[in-house]
């Protein structure tokens, strides 16, 4: 594609090296940029400046936040008792938005994957066995639930990670993998379908 | 959707504001640019800056430029003789990369639209007049080629532009109206069908 001007060029090509977006989009969006008032480009650029240069990272669960501690762990609202660990940020948000958690999080910023080269020492585990010892506010978390992505990485990490909780008196649980809801039993992979048979619930004993 | 920071929940919204992309995409590229180096986000930050605040049109041509006059009208290999009339910027990049067309441009920077207020003296009308009458390289242009849209503006804007060009010794032509390249004759509507057989191209002259 040819360009007449450089500064076209360039945006077409900075744009263009963010995921999902090719060159036809980019050069569409450049476009845009360009009749759009000068204030809303300079607001595009200040917020993509600052959300890599400003974020921080909470220093008791991991998760980005705008201080030294985040909204979650500072917050009076939540539950103490309850740790919710996760592999990323968009983990954290996706269960914010079910409204259904009210805990703590812990972030690993990745799950343990020996193909990869990852240990266990590469992700926020020690911090997650301390803050089990040591809580931020005080209050002994009671149950450690383990959201980690269904795959061979996701299950090693909680292995490790049960093993490692064995002597803290506290209980370990990983959200439930069955069904999705709205979803035919006929399309399911048998995968799906026997641990959901096997993990059932127990609906007379509630 | 709640965000755990601001600064997320400003980029997303930032993001999400360019066209055709929502607030879940926005997510995404905004957690793409926050594991990528810093280096990454101030390139592209810095390139959409510049691109709004450096660019600049062409005194000739009204095309968008990186100096006083763009690289097409400084260019000593285009034909001078030959001006190709445009709406705007994306219909120059398009010309340009079907590498059949090698003379000059003039960029109207919209059609004449009754129905919005848009009168010819809003698009650059007036300076293609003086082009003709007076060329910035001396070379007089022999054809004006009208590439505009083929809609109610488009040809209201050539109508009126060759009123005016009729005292110049200057040929206007348009670029051909008729059935895109591999498309089927029965799945062409009726008018650009109809439109083809009336400006039909007589082979035995050529």
């Amino acid at each position: 594609m040819n360009f007449p001007s450089k500064l076209i060029e360039e945006a077409v090509t900075e744009i263009s090296r963010l995921p999902g977006i090719g060159k036809k989009t980019a050069l569409r969006l450049t476009l845009h940029l360009l009749k759009q008032p000068k204030s809303s480009s300079q607001t595009l650029a200040s917020a993509i400046l600052d959300l890599r240069e400003k974020t921080r990272y909470c220093k008791i669960c991991h998760n980005i936040s705008d201080a030294e501690v985040c909204s979650v762990c500072e917050s009076p609202k939540r539950d103490n008792a309850l740790i919710c660990v996760v592999e990323d940020l968009p983990d954290v948000i996706a269960i914010e938005n079910t409204s259904q958690y009210n805990g703590l999080y812990h972030v690993l910023g990745g799950v343990i994957s020996p193909l990869k080269g990852i240990g266990p020492e590469d992700v926020h585990l020690e911090s997650l066995i301390h803050r089990v010892k040591h809580p931020y506010k005080g209050v002994k978390p009671e149950e450690i639930i383990l959201a980690l992505p269904a795959t061979m990485e996701g299950d090693t990490t909680a292995f490790y990670l049960t093993r490692k909780l064995k002597d803290e008196i506290v209980k370990v649980s990983t959200i439930a993998r069955g069904i999705p809801v709205g979803s035919e039993l006929e399309f399911t992979d048998e995968v799906t379908l026997g641990r959901s048979i096997i993990t059932r619930i127990n609906y007379s004993a509630e």
